[in-house]
């Protein structure tokens, strides 16, 4: 049960969302403009980012959430993004995003430890600064999402249908209209 | 050394908003709402969250930037914002606040695991539904913030001078000038 008051139809951070609502609609521009906007890194990339950072961080509705929306802007490759979330050094993406996952990997656990050889590591395979901002931010982004949901205990689904529905709205509507 | 390109004049998170400027002014806006913006929890009480979070995920910059703010809206009174740093507990702050910050460092530490218990404590001190969710907000949003200025190695500076104009100017201005 949530430890606040909250309306028992809207599950994770919808209901977050609509209970504070000037923070709600920060929150809600915030992921839009690092996980929709235009970008050199493609939807798909940000919301594997996203994803992996909410597994780390053992949270269930924005694994699962964010996990919908990355399957639906690849084509519904549900097993590719499992596989990133359990060994993404295995899976069949690219060199560039796998080192831009180790460095949001280690964000999540200590993000002092964040070292130039890894840095580097993502700038051999391709990536921009830009590129490297942005994965921090969204990582450290979903540090704070995460806890925002886990922290009030509010309720996640069980069923995967919700998932689904929920990654396709997001896919097609983005995060302003949540 | 930053891992990315910064201008060097402007040290944390203040090079990283100048950095990319859309996610900058969402940056700003969302610690102007939960810091500053009315709320039953005075703008000292909530710079202490921030400070209390920010020193417990060991980001110098934001606990001395937040620390210096906490002093500035306390009547300069540095020793009481260390000692709320150090043992919150036995430090001269209402009760109301000591339960909130048990909660805050439970959401630093590992946010599913904030109980009915220490949230009922909070409650029996007087906090509300409100105070609480805003609680878990500024410490989930500064296990962002602080990540994100390590995590991208960001300058910080030594001089406490530095941070009390910091703190001054913040107490003054908010956050949406920065």
């Amino acid at each position: 049960m949530p430890h606040i008051s909250l309306s028992p139809e809207f599950p994770g951070i919808i209901g977050l969302l609509k209970y504070r609502q000037d923070t709600g609609r920060v929150l809600s521009e915030l992921a839009e403009t690092i996980l929709v906007k235009n970008s050199t890194l493609t939807r798909g990339e940000r919301e594997l980012i996203a994803s992996y950072v909410s597994y780390l961080n053992e949270c269930q509705f924005c694994t699962r959430s964010h996990s919908a929306v990355a399957s639906a802007l690849l084509n519904g490759d549900k097993a590719l993004v499992n596989q990133v979330k359990q060994n993404y050094k295995q899976a069949n993406i690219s060199e560039k995003l796998k080192a831009l996952l180790t460095i949001a990997g280690q964000v999540q656990k200590e993000a002092k430890k964040v070292s130039a050889e890894i840095v580097e590591e993502a700038r051999r395979h391709g990536a921009s600064d830009l590129e490297i901002h942005d994965t921090v931010l969204i990582a450290a982004a979903f540090c704070m999402y995460n806890r925002y949901v886990d922290g009030l205990a509010t309720f996640a689904p069980n069923e995967e249908k919700a998932y689904d529905v929920m990654g396709e709205r997001l896919r097609d509507q983005g995060y302003l209209n949540v």
